[in-house]
C-alpha cells in the first residue's frame, strides 16, 4: 500500500463533497438525470479516463468504467454502487462504494497487481427512487426484473415520465458479470456494537411500499361541526400511530416519510390525504401480516371517520440471501479474525441482481450513529480507509 | 318584482359560473391576483358599467361599484362579500353576496326606488387568505386593521411578496361609509335545522391560525430501529387527534388541513413536519384554553418521541359581535316572522369592519348540507332568490 492511497481516497471525495449539496440543511440532492447528477457522471467519466477504464453505458443511465487490462477469463468482475441521493440526504449512501472502487483499484495497480478477469466499476442509476418511486431503479432495467415498457411511464413529481429522460430499449451491461461486489456505509449501529469498522451482508429484509389513498369530505374548518366531518387527517393520524406501534412492538420497521393533503388549505377540513408507507419485515411472512394489521386497523378508524381508505402495492421485494459461497470467500480468513455477517433493511442493486441471479455480496462500513437518508450521515475517515483495504483484498481474492 | 329579475341573477351567476373552475374536481380555485381573479374583476366591472355605477379601486385590491343617483347624504351604505375562493372551493362563499347585491340593486331600480343614500357594491381581496395566508387581508388594509408594512411582507407558497403584487398604500375606499352589509351562503346548518331560508348573524367566534412546527431526525426508514427514531410525523399524528378530541369534547373547533412534510421521501424519517391548526372557540376564553391544551399534550409527545415542537400564533381574531340595532332593524317585523339570529364560526369581511367600528351585519342563505369551502357547496336557487329579496328589504329600510 503506497502513502498516495488514502490521499486520492481523500481527494475524489473533496470533489465531489459541492455537487448537489443544499447549502441550508448541508444535505444532498443528487435526483437522476439532473443537473448534479450530470456533474456526478463527469466526474465518473473523468476518474475512468485518468485510469485508462473504458466507460460503456447503457440506455437506462447505468454505466460502468471498465479495467480490462489483458482480457483474460470471460467472467467479469463487477464493483461499485450507485452516485444518486433521497431528497436532502448523505454523503456516503451510494457515493462512498464508488469512490472506493476507484481507489481500491488503484492500490492493486500500486502493488503490481495484474487481474485475470475484468474488473468494472459501476454507478447504477436511481437506486434510491426519490424521482421516479421505483428504488434500484437502474439495476432492475439492466438485470430485467422490471420491464422497459413498464418503467418508461412512471413519473416523477412533475409528470415528466421516465421514458422522457432516457432512450430505453435493452441493456447490455452486466453481460459475462459472474459476481458483484457492493461496498456500502452501513445505515444501522450492527458494527458499532460488534465494535468492528466492516462487515458483510448476509441477507436483505423484505421491502414493501404502500399508497394508502384516504378519501373524506372537503369542508369548511370553522362552521363544520367535529360530529358532522369526514375527515381523511385523523384516519390517517390513526394509522401512523398503528403503523408506528405495530412496527415496535414486532421488531420490525414502518416509516411514513411522505404525504400529500388536498386542497392543503388552512381553512379546510382535507378531503383527502394520500400517504406512502414503507415497511421492512425480517421475512415475508412479517411483511404480509404487518401489512395486513396495519390496513385492518385503518380500516376500522377510516370506518369510524366516515372516510373512505385504500391501500396499494407500488413494490414488495421478497427477502434476499446473499450468495453464502460468495461472502465466505470475501470474509473469512483476515489476519483480524472473520469479517462479521450482518443482514441489512435496506434494499441494495446488489440484492436485486443477487435475485436475478448474479452472485452478489456487499462490504459494509461502520457508521458511529447509525443515522442515513439524511445530512448527518456519517462515517469516520479511518473506517472508509478499511473499507477500502477490505475491497482491495477482495479483488485480488476474486480477481487473481 | 320585475319578473326579469330571477333571470337577471341567474345570468349573472351563469357567467361566474366557468371562473378559475378545476375540470378534475369540479371546485374553484380563485386565489387573488391570478388569471381567475383577473376575470371575475372584468366580470365586476362590466357588471358595474353596465348599470351606470362608478367603480372605486383600492391600493389593495379591494373594488367597490357605487350607485350614487343622488348624492344624497354623507353616509354611506356598503353591501357586498368577496370573489376569491378557498383552493378548489365553492361556488357560493362570497360570490353570491356579491351576485346577490347587484340583484337587489335591479330590484330597487325595478321597483322605481331611489335611495337617500349612496349605495356600494364591495368585493374585497384575500378574504380566504388562500395566497398570502392572513384571511380577510383585503378587509384588515381597507380599515386599517392590518397595516401595509406588515402586510407586504407576506408571501404566497411561491415565495411572492404581497407587496409585488398591490401598489401598496391608503385606501380611501370606506370613507363615509355608515354600515355594511354583507349577505352569505350559510356554512353550516342551522337554518336548516330552523327550517328557514335566511338568518341574520348575531356573532363571529374567536378564530385562531397557528403554525405548528415539528423537527426530528431524518433517517433510514429501513435501517433504523423503531427505538433509535426521533420521528416528528409521530408527535405530529398525536396533536392531530389531540386536538380533533380536545375540540369534540368542548363543542369547538379544531382543523390541520395543511401539511409539509421534509424531505417527503418514501423511505426516509422525516427531518420535519409544518402542519396549520385552525380553531375556533365559542369565546377568547374558550380558545386560549383550547390551543393551550392542544400545545401541552403535543408538548408530551414530542418529549416522548424526541423532537421538539414549536406552536406559533400567525393569526388571532377574538370575538366579534356585530352591531345590534343593526341586526335588529334588519330582521325583526317581516310578514313571514322576524329572521333569526344564528353565530357563525367563519371570519367574514363583515366581522373585520365591525371590529373596527363600522356597524356590520350579515344576512345568510340557506344551505342544504352545511358543506363549504368544497366543491360540494350548494344553495338552492329559491334560497338565494330569497336571499336577495332579504337584502332589497334591507336596502328599502336602510337607505331610503
Amino acid at each position: 500500500m503506497g502513502p498516495s492511497m488514502p490521499d486520492d481516497f481523500e481527494q475524489m471525495w473533496a470533489e465531489l463533497a459541492p455537487i448537489g449539496r443544499s447549502a441550508v440543511s448541508g444535505g444532498y440532492f443528487r435526483q437522476p438525470f439532473t443537473s448534479p447528477e450530470r456533474e456526478l457522471r463527469a466526474w465518473f467519466d473523468e476518474q475512468a479516463v485518468a485510469r485508462g477504464m473504458r466507460v460503456q453505458e447503457d440506455p437506462f443511465g447505468n454505466v460502468v468504467a471498465w479495467w480490462e487490462p489483458e482480457r483474460l477469463g470471460p467472467s467479469r468482475l463487477l464493483i461499485g454502487s450507485h452516485l444518486d441521493s433521497v431528497l436532502d440526504g448523505g454523503a456516503y449512501d451510494g457515493p462512498l462504494g464508488v469512490v472506493s472502487s476507484f481507489a481500491a483499484i488503484d492500490r492493486l495497480r500500486e502493488r503490481g497487481v495484474v487481474p485475470t478477469r475484468p474488473i468494472g466499476v459501476a454507478a447504477f442509476a436511481e437506486e434510491e427512487g426519490s424521482r421516479f418511486g421505483l428504488a434500484c431503479l437502474g439495476s432492475r432495467l439492466a438485470t430485467g426484473a422490471t420491464i422497459w415498457e413498464a418503467a418508461r411511464e412512471l413519473r416523477d413529481r412533475d409528470g415528466t415520465a421516465f421514458g422522457e429522460v432516457v432512450a430505453g430499449g435493452a441493456s447490455d451491461l452486466l453481460d459475462g458479470v459472474g459476481c458483484y461486489v457492493e461496498l456500502h456505509v452501513e445505515q444501522g449501529r450492527d458494527l458499532v456494537d460488534r465494535g468492528r469498522a466492516i462487515g458483510v451482508a448476509s441477507r436483505i429484509w423484505p421491502h414493501g411500499r404502500y399508497r394508502v389513498d384516504i378519501r373524506g369530505t372537503a369542508n369548511h374548518a370553522g362552521t363544520t361541526r367535529m360530529e358532522d366531518r369526514h375527515d381523511p387527517m385523523l384516519t390517517y393520524a390513526m394509522t401512523a400511530l398503528a403503523a408506528n406501534k405495530q412496527a415496535r412492538v414486532s421488531g420490525q420497521r414502518a416509516t411514513f416519510g411522505r404525504l400529500e393533503t388536498a386542497p392543503n388549505s388552512t381553512n379546510s377540513v382535507p378531503s383527502s390525504v394520500t400517504a406512502w408507507l414503507d415497511l421492512r419485515a425480517e421475512s415475508d411472512e412479517h411483511l404480509a401480516e404487518l401489512v395486513a394489521t396495519i390496513t385492518r386497523q385503518a380500516d376500522e378508524r377510516a370506518e369510524r371517520d366516515g372516510t373512505t381508505l385504500t391501500v396499494t402495492a407500488e413494490s414488495v421485494s421478497g427477502s434476499t440471501e446473499f450468495d453464502s459461497d460468495l461472502a465466505t470467500r470475501i470474509a473469512v480468513d483476515h489476519a483480524g479474525g472473520d469479517w462479521p455477517a450482518i443482514p441489512t433493511q435496506a434494499g441494495h442493486d446488489a440484492g436485486i441482481l443477487s435475485a436475478q441471479g448474479i452472485p452478489s455480496a456487499m462490504i459494509f462500513v461502520r457508521n458511529p450513529t447509525g443515522v442515513s437518508h439524511s445530512p448527518a450521515e456519517h462515517a469516520e475517515v479511518a473506517d472508509c480507509l478499511v473499507g477500502v483495504d477490505a475491497l482491495a483484498e477482495t479483488l485480488e481474492r476474486l480477481a487473481t
